[in-house]
């Protein structure tokens, strides 16, 4: 990754981070033109293989692995209190998984020889970068920067005091008593792996709804269940002091005062834009120091300027980053804008039962309008065979149509079902329809239709002549 | 559940079976008319509770649950080698959950007091039937017998060396060495869980697709799965001879003989008609027994008799006898029948990884007019993490359109991605339809979206204004 050469002639497109939006961007740009340079700042390698996604995932793998043993005895199985946990080998598969995962991403760069520049890039103006001392020229440039972990200024904790994802898979160890700080997904995935795998986590969220859900059923739900596995402190914003005398931190809160001897902050990602140049695109900026971007096109106002991924804040998720660096990269090569619908709304937390919100969510709804069909999978027989037997779903409809809005979950295999019901609402689809497919028995996915039957009964009446109409026994078995 | 009294009046409906098709049937009947019975030969309870789909779920999720130890120590989990399953506590367990859901079955009859008569109904002529010595007059008959494990009549075993599904789920401990007989759904998930549990299992299946897999691709990756768990032996009618001399059963085929000490018969299941009078019904019966019968109205020839479910042997699945009993009962109480569009076909194997076939099976397909698209999990992102990397999809879809036909895969995951493309299906989307909805990061269902897209470039280009067209990355870790 040498640098670059081109100082004199003008580029087609220069793009800025070759993260997950970037190599997306990458991907369309290298189909039309050679023409372009990709910078990156700091480590190769997205921030979903390397700090992000995938190093969470397998951490949360093991967690749940671990904790199945908690079913264990019921099932007849013995010896699940003869099992442990080595934490030293959990992060060490995670960390040689996790580079196996960023090795992948590596090769999409390391084909591009002086085509790919290591340094940090600032903007000059809306045609021309500033790096490694030298000028590059381009008719487009698209910025995908990424995003960091946000860590409060007034925490002044030391530094192996301190996780963020940044550094918790870097672990070789890590301390018995954690703080979680922040309960949205990053914040609750972590909370309820690291506990499960033995950490004594204690977390803490300035709002009272976790992981991204905005239905109070379904949020209640995910709350008693988490509390079930390690103790929450919600809805005030913790204190996190350094104690050297005590050689621990304390959290406090106007309900409890503890000591921990590290704190994880999972409070968010904030664009990485500090140093960029934005001011120099000549267009106003946000709060956030945001220009205003057209999610549609990933366009900054009417500049040959893009902004794509976790830089632009609008939906920092993989999918949609890989969509707007898609985006970007195709509108940053053609003479007219492409305008791209974006994809119906789908968040998901790999916490167990997993969490997800699809299509719209129940903070969105007009409730004059809408129906709401809800489960509990306590009574569910699939649920039941397995012992997953926890969690609640609720679905959303238009009350005149039965359009299907969108749905909330804290379900077993919800990341499952999220995805049957994201296709729904991208295909605008009834309730009905669902229920005109095939369930079969026993699935989890019954359990859906019990709430899909449960919007239906409050929709006008349709024709007899529909296996949609095929009622519930209401018999626990067969449901 | 007394004798009836309803000599000398005319019902309007005769249920024969209170099985899942004629719980079903007896839902809608009991919505129009309070002049029916419904009559039970045998115990109370569905097959599916009683010795089906409940307790076999039941007997693999606790095989499942053990089977996990095998990826322990790769997490970082030590201790694995210390776990043991109490067969004992298995099948106790198996029975009390088992019992719990044929109680919750029983409910559905307990309330109708005289209407539920327990004897052995037989037909006299297509408005009357003969039940504990009495005649019963209908104007509509419907009949859902159910079904019964196949037992060849050569094997000549001694009662406590042949196990079926009727008997499997009754023992308290298992022979030491088992073969099963039959590689269809029944047969593959009861080996699996049998060796998962420790049994040692052989299994013979005369067939050499198994689990109702009908592409041989996917059939390869299957068989060359199990056969890392237990050996089996296809293509062949294996022969089943008891040897008292050496106190065992031996299994022959051209290729081995071995010694067992019990057999599980997994033969498929035939319709329960000896002894029902179908003859007297006035119409041609096939070379099973069976008359003839409209899949969309369950009604026999144009008689005011009706078969549903296990008995009319169209799909003896859950879902589809729980729709015959609908369709059937429906019809019974109406003055014009209403003929149903059946649903889109789904199978599902509760094998790990799981089997399906959903939609036209690749058997089907004409492949002049179909391009498939396959993914194995073996290297997909999600799959690794979980170490549930093994497997294979395939999807079909019409060349000309890209409309989804049909896929069938051995898969992590599988039962939950099969209900997402049976409703694809169902509502004739394409290949593109579903490239447009979003897949989260990471889960399996990107696995699922690899064949999508490799179906996708053998299809006539599209408008680039659409993030169906949004590519691979082509890196392991974001694919």
């Amino acid at each position: 990754m040498a640098n670059s050469n081109f100082v004199n002639e003008t580029l087609d497109v220069i793009i800025i981070g070759a993260g997950s939006a970037g190599l997306s961007a990458l991907r369309e740009v290298r189909k039309r033109t050679e023409q372009f340079v990709i910078i990156n700042g700091g480590p190769w390698g997205t921030t979903c293989a390397r700090v992000g996604c995938m190093p969470s995932k397998l951490l949360i793998e093991a967690a749940n692995a671990f904790h199945r043993r908690t079913t264990f005895e019921t099932f007849g199985i013995r010896g699940a209190d003869q099992l442990m946990v080595n934490m030293t080998s959990v992060m060490q598969r995670v960390r040689e998984l996790r580079d196996d995962f960023v090795a992948s991403t590596l090769k999409a760069t390391e084909v591009l020889g002086t085509k790919a520049i290591s340094g940090r890039a600032r903007l000059l103006n809306p045609n021309q970068v500033l790096i490694n001392d030298k000028k590059l020229t381009a008719k487009k440039i698209i910025i995908a920067t990424g995003s960091h972990p946000i860590v409060p200024a007034e925490w002044h904790l030391p530094e192996n005091r301190l996780l963020t994802t940044d550094t918790l898979f870097e672990q070789k160890t890590l301390p018995t008593r954690l703080a979680v700080i922040g309960m949205g997904p990053i914040g609750m995935e972590m909370a309820q792996a690291l506990s499960r795998l033995g950490i004594k986590v204690t977390a803490f969220g300035s709002n009272k709804q976790i992981g991204g859900l905005t239905d109070p059923h379904v949020n209640e739900v995910a709350l008693d269940l988490l509390s079930q596995e390690f103790p929450l402190y919600l809805g005030e914003r913790a204190k996190v002091v350094w104690e050297p005398g005590e050689n621990c931190v304390r959290i406090r809160t106007s309900e409890v005062d503890i000591a921990v001897d590290g704190v994880l902050a999972a409070l968010g990602r904030r664009p990485n834009i500090d140093h960029l140049g934005l001011e120099t695109l000549g267009v106003p900026l946000n709060e956030q120091g945001l220009p205003p971007v057209n999610p549609t096109t990933m366009q900054i106002a009417d500049l040959p300027v893009f902004l794509a991924g976790d830089a632009s804040d609008y939906k920092p998720l993989l999918h949609e980053a890989a969509d707007e660096g898609h985006i970007a990269g195709l509108n940053a090569v053609r003479e007219e804008m492409i305008c791209f619908t974006r994809r119906t709304p789908l968040g998901i937390v790999f916490s167990d039962p997993s969490i997800t919100v699809v299509g719209n969510p129940f903070r969105s709804l007009n409730h004059n309008e809408t129906v709401i069909g809800e489960v509990r999978f306590d009574h569910q027989g699939r649920a039941r065979a397995a012992q997953s037997n926890k969690g609640m779903l609720r679905v959303y409809a238009k009350s005149a149509s039965g359009e299907l809005l969108g749905a909330e979950m804290c379900a077993p295999a919800g990341e499952h079902m999220a995805h049957l019901l994201a296709l729904a609402i991208d295909q605008s689809l009834t309730v009905r329809d669902l229920l005109g497919m095939p369930f079969y028995h026993p699935v989890l996915e019954e359990g859906l239709r019990t709430a899909l039957r449960k919007v239906a009964v409050q929709l006008p009446a349709i024709s007899e002549s529909d296996l949609a109409s095929c009622d519930a026994f209401n018999v626990a078995a067969l449901d």
